[in-house]
Parts: C-alpha cells; sequence; structure tokens
C-alpha cells in the first residue's frame, strides 16, 4: 500500500525523499582504484557500479532481481489524428507482451530481466487535453498509486517503461508545460507520422498549452492535465523505487517525461535514476539536457516498451562483473604507474 | 595457413575482397517490416542484425561463436616516456588475462564470448619509430600473419583488442601518417599521462612523422614504420575474418587505428567491421569520423584489451533476440498503421 490518497500525500513523501549511501559509493571508488586498470579507464562502467551501490546502499552491489515495469494506457487526444496507428494497438500490443511476442519480452530475456505488464483502465482512455484536464485529480492520484505499489519492495534495479497509441504527443504537452516552448521544440514523429501529421500533432499540443495556460501550472497539475495513466504511474513507482532503495532506469522520451515532475519540484529526486536510452524521438535528448541526465546508449531506438531500459542492464552487468571479479594490481603482481 | 609471406601477396588479398551478402540482408529488412514495432524503431538493432547477416551470409544470422582475440605487443618508443606506465606492465597484464583477473576476462564471462590472448615476441619490443622503423618489413609481415592466422575459420562475430604500453604512441603516429595532422590532432593521455606527458608524447609523434616524411608512404608501410606487432596483427585478422565471412567488432581507438590502413587501399575493406565503442582517448572520435563509421557505444571507456567491442556483444545479442524471437503483426494480431 501506498498509502498516496490525494496529492498533498504526494507533496509530502516528494519532499523527503532518502538520501543515497555516500560511503557505499566511496568504497566502490577505492576498490575500483585498486583494480588492475588505468585510473578510470572503464569510464561510465564505472560511475554506474558506484550509482548502484550509492542508491542499492551497499557497498558490494547486486543485480540479482532486475525488474522491468511496463505501463500501458490510452489517450483521448488520438481522435485528434496525432498517431499513425488506431489506439486499439494499445490493448494488442498489451496482449503481445503477455505472449511473449514484443521486443520488450526478447530483451528481457537476453539480459536475464522479469516482466511485468500493467495495463491502466485501457477500456477508459484519457479526456482529450484539448477539451479538459486528461485526468481528474482522483483518476491522477489513482493512476499514481498503482505505479507506486506495483513496485517490488525487494529489487536489485527497476526498468520503467509504456505503451499508450498518442502518449508522445502527451509527453510532449508535459515536456512544454514543464520547460517551456511548444509543439514546435518538442513534437517528433512518435511512431511514424508523416509531415502532415507532424504538423497536427504540434497543433494539437499548442492548442492545450494554450487551453490550460500550461506555464502558470504546477509540474504535478501539469502531469494530471497533459499526462496519461501510464505516465502518471512511472512517476509514482519513480517514486517508491526510491523509498525502497532501488536504482531506476527510465526507458526513454515519455518514460522521463513522465519522471520530470518530480527533478522540478525537488531537484534531487531523479538522482537514483538513470536515462537509458537517448531516443530517436525528437524532444528526448533536449529533454536530457534541460534535466542534466546523460543516457547511457543511444542506438537511434524509438520503440518505448522499456525497450533501452532493459537493453542497457547488460551494459550493468558487464560493469558489476568487471568490479566483483577483476583482480587488484597487488593481488595480479601487475606494477602500478612508473 | 594464411600464405601471406610478403606485402605483395597482403596487397593482392587486400585487392580481392569478397562482398556481403545482399539478399541475406535483404531478407532480415523485410522480415523486421512484418515485427510488432513501427517500423525501423529499433534503429541501430535492426541494422546491426542486417550487417550481421549479410557478413555472415546468413538470412538467419547467428551468435553462438562469438571469438576475442586480444593480441600484444611490445614498442621501443617507451624508452621516449610517452607512458604513464612502464613496458612491464605488458607481460604482466598478458598474465593477468590469462589467470581471469582483467576486464577483459569479466565481460566476456558476462556477454558469452570465448577469449584468447596472443602475446607477439614480447620480450623483443619493436624499434623507436624516432631512430628507424618500428619493424623490418619481415617483421611486419610476420606479426600480419599472426593475425590473419589466429582467426578461427568458423566464428560468428570476431572482437579484435590489443595490450601493448606505448601503443596509443604507435596508433596516433600511424593515424596521423594516414589522415594528415600530427601529435596535436591525434595524441591523447593514453593509461593517464599528466600535461607534461601529453607534451612529450606529441613532440615523440612528430618526430617520427617528420624522420619518416609520412606524408608521402603508403598506408601499409605507415603500420610498418609506426605500428605495433599487435596494431599489424589486428589488420591481418581483420582481413582474414572478411574473407572466412566474419563480421568484427573492433575495439578502440588503437584496434580502429590498426585497421585503419586496409580502408585507405581499399575504401569497402572495413563494410564487414563495426567500432564497437567510442574511446575516451582523444583521437578516437575523429578518426571514426574519417573513415565514416559510428560507433555503437559511448562509455567513456578507454582501456583497450577488447573491452568495449565485447562489451557490444550484448547489444548485438539483443538485437539478434528481437530478431528471432518478435511476432509478426499477423501472427499478434495487431494492427497495422491506420
Amino acid at each position: 500500500m501506498s498509502g498516496i490518497a490525494s496529492l498533498a500525500d504526494l507533496r509530502a513523501r516528494l519532499a523527503d525523499l532518502p538520501e543515497g549511501d555516500n560511503s557505499a559509493a566511496a568504497a566502490i571508488a577505492e576498490r575500483q582504484s585498486r583494480l588492475t586498470k588505468p585510473l578510470g579507464s572503464l569510464g561510465r562502467l564505472e560511475e554506474l557500479v558506484a550509482w548502484l551501490g550509492r542508491w542499492q546502499g551497499r557497498e558490494t552491489p547486486r543485480l540479482d532481481e532486475v525488474s522491468v515495469l511496463v505501463f500501458a494506457g490510452n489517450h483521448g487526444v488520438v481522435a485528434r489524428g496525432v498517431s499513425a496507428y488506431p489506439a486499439s494497438v494499445t490493448v494488442q500490443m498489451v496482449a503481445n507482451f503477455e505472449r511473449g511476442g514484443a521486443a520488450i519480452n526478447q530483451i528481457c530475456k537476453s539480459v536475464g530481466a522479469s516482466l511485468r505488464v500493467i495495463p491502466l483502465n485501457l477500456d477508459a482512455p484519457t479526456a482529450d487535453f484539448t477539451e479538459r484536464e486528461a485526468m481528474t485529480e482522483a483518476e491522477f492520484v489513482e493512476a499514481v498509486a498503482a505505479g507506486y505499489d506495483a513496485v517490488p519492495a525487494r529489487a536489485d534495479l527497476l526498468c520503467l517503461g509504456e505503451m499508450g497509441i498518442g502518449n508522445t504527443t502527451s509527453a510532449s504537452a508535459l515536456a512544454a508545460a514543464l520547460l517551456g516552448g511548444g509543439g514546435e521544440r518538442w513534437a517528433g514523429r512518435g511512431t511514424g507520422l508523416d509531415d502532415a501529421g507532424l504538423a497536427r500533432k504540434r497543433a494539437v499540443i499548442d492548442a492545450g498549452l494554450t487551453r490550460h495556460k500550461s506555464h502558470h501550472v504546477d509540474p504535478l497539475a501539469a502531469s494530471m492535465i497533459f499526462g496519461g495513466r501510464e505516465l502518471a504511474a512511472i512517476l509514482g513507482a519513480t517514486l517508491a523505487a526510491r523509498r525502497h532503495g532501488i536504482p531506476v532506469l527510465l526507458d526513454g522520451f515519455v518514460a522521463t517525461a513522465a519522471a520530470a515532475p518530480l527533478a522540478r519540484l525537488n531537484p534531487g529526486a531523479l538522482d537514483h535514476a538513470q536515462v537509458a536510452h537517448c531516443s530517436a524521438e525528437a524532444g528526448h535528448r533536449g529533454l536530457c539536457a534541460e534535466l542534466g541526465i546523460r543516457p547511457i546508449l543511444d542506438l537511434d531506438m524509438r520503440l518505448g516498451e522499456g525497450s533501452g531500459a532493459a537493453l542497457s542492464v547488460s551494459v550493468l552487468r558487464a560493469a558489476l562483473a568487471c568490479h566483483l571479479g577483476m583482480a587488484t594490481f597487488d593481488e595480479a603482481g601487475v606494477d602500478e604507474r612508473g
């Protein structure tokens, strides 16, 4: 039970976040300095192990239980013609996940992660944000709590992804409301819009921003107005992971936008999270830059489903294998610097 | 047996390279278009599977046997004070590889690759290239043939890496001779030079380039003059893999420079190779740009040993798992684009 029953509960959790374990991170860095390699020469692999240890609170990090959560939602704004695919695809892809036929299933098997898919009221799309708030406060809080409660109490790493036809439109509008700019700055082609579709998507985003006087709303309200249930759930899950001592890999554009309100309200709120992959979706690079986050991978992917997050687990596994398995200079009888 | 007994043999092999299998690549692209994802949304994962199939000559690529070869050599130019570590470390690190204590051992285990380390006359360093050619023609051809012959006749993927104190100096001088510029353009801090060391390294490179009138030598001669045995072996192994139908992952700066003479002599000679990781070593990004190659990973690593190449195997495994395991739109009953 999350105990999140209102926006006030959510704000209270966010104002009181656990800090990372600096002594675990320092012990990891000290061991890294003795391993048989030039100082710092494993680059981000070393940073990532220290990050795992800091947020797991362990001098010897683990990746025994890697959990991938994929939240799915439907979006009223799809009626405006903002996606290359019909809304029916959301529930069909959830079934595909459940039968093991999607990309995320194969990647999870490849990297040794467990997958759970959580559909959120797919029969009841959020409202079209050009007409009214996508969610009522009650709907928003319910979706946040669903995400919060889906996080296992014990995991070594949590990957967060999403599925929802139309949700790059929601994510773009949310990013615009949080960071300024409009459809021109944030909208991309999503699942494959043509030029006319992209122009329509930009106009829809701009109409929503104008309708809701977006530059005056607070970050959680922006998530309620423009987001979707799967975005709200990712926000809740990111917060829960912080409280449970679980490092988080955010997948791509939608997942990053979903979690961004946390960082707008509390600048350190995403310190336990990495962005796993820089999406080819247009707005993601700029969003990561605004948040001061450098994604781990950059492979032109733009699929969602948690695919980039799960893929980057393999980098973390190799990084941890180096940390745990390498000999020190002393053990190996290798001369140190001249 | 390579049958490479002279520079003329090597030039003859290089002038007569097998082409890739376009029909295998086309069949792979056709299947990718039917899988349950927006067209192209797995980005480089899709490209990499098509590349594997093209150079394996298989419509259904495999990664059952992934072989990592690490060549080691010693460099007379180390006497000029161009490395932060003493030359003794090369043989000590080879012993560390053989005992399983280095980063590459852990990464190979993590990604399911087999490792073979091949020391090349470590007791007899190459000559100091500021005084004379690093290798005689006979020494160069012998090292190329050692690399050529080390490639297994049957493998699904070959990762090429190196170990050799001083070899970023050789690689920088080689890159300069092939592509222009001098120490300022190509030298980096290697295993961790300070400012004075870096200035010394640049001056040593420039002295070598002047001594050998580098801008008038042909690419294979440049490898003989400035390279080392492990660089020559990587050149030979890259060529052998092409002839055996084995795609290649080149590790980092040194491995890329080592293979670069092939591309200077025959523009398509590295089409069966990817650069696995963009090294933090200063010259690598520019070298990849000159060769028109975009590395797969960019994680601030600068270790060598084949570490970046082996790490990127995990990306290829996930890519192949998606290709082989995903359902098509028809199979999954997912609606196509609206």
